[in-house]
């Protein structure tokens, strides 16, 4: 897809593990728990509703403080494509402040593994440049490290 | 659906025309230009790619001003329920300064006519303020006489 370089950040690794297994693990509230933030960082809530217009809501414990995330999925294409963002909470009520809408896009390879495409799309440079300065690159990158040593450990 | 007074705006009118027809009139590009926004004012372009994420684009002409508008549908529930918004242009881009989401609701009702429900959301109270001031009750109203006579003239 056409990115535009001013306010996305893309970020694209392969992941040896099978495409349906990472799906499973981005779409499974108890699977979530395991990777979705950098540890020791830790995923304490998660509830999903898996469709277009469903819930997408994470609360987080960053340091003993708790970080609630509200948000929505936009597009709901089974093993191949996951958005979502904040800029709605469910039943399309616009947030006053979003941040992002990401874009999850998984490709199956010959050898079993995934290309794993992931993006972060910004209403504007400076939200970009705010979101790749908290850390982005490193952050989202940890994150598929851990995703990936959870799902093999569920392949076993 | 729960709508929030401070951000939200409802306009509620019976229809007498059947769902399906109004459905679409809704979704095709010929049928929007006869009534999609109160005369004298015409649209003289409409760009319809009538799924999640597809585009919505329309190009007024306001007094001879050209305006033009572009979004995505967020949801569409055929004959049933259409949201669409201009949060977004086509591939997820998000808009800096969007201003409202918009919700169809359609009910089939026991004569032949439509129970016709227009939701417009707003990110805070102010934009729904400006919104009510630019004469949403007059303009969207006005909008819903335009589609019933012209949604009458095609079931002739």
């Amino acid at each position: 897809m056409e990115l535009d370089p001013k306010t996305d950040l893309k970020l694209e690794r392969i992941v040896k593990a099978p495409r349906a297994l990472v799906w499973e693990c981005w779409t499974t509230p108890e699977h979530i728990k395991h990777f979705f933030v950098p540890r020791p960082h830790r995923v304490t809530e998660c509830d999903i509703d898996l469709r277009v217009g469903g819930r997408f809501n994470t609360v987080f414990d960053v340091e003993g403080n708790e970080m609630r995330n509200e948000g929505v999925f936009l597009e709901v294409v089974p093993q191949q494509k996951l958005v979502f963002t904040d800029t709605y909470t469910e039943g399309w009520k616009p947030t006053e402040n979003p941040f992002m809408t990401a874009i999850l896009l998984l490709d199956e390879m010959a050898d079993g593994a995934t290309r794993y495409t992931a993006i972060a799309r910004h209403r504007t440079p400076d939200s970009r440049k705010t979101h790749e300065d908290m850390g982005f690159f490193s952050g989202w990158g940890t994150v598929v490290d851990q995703l990936e040593e959870y799902a093999r450990s569920l392949a076993r």
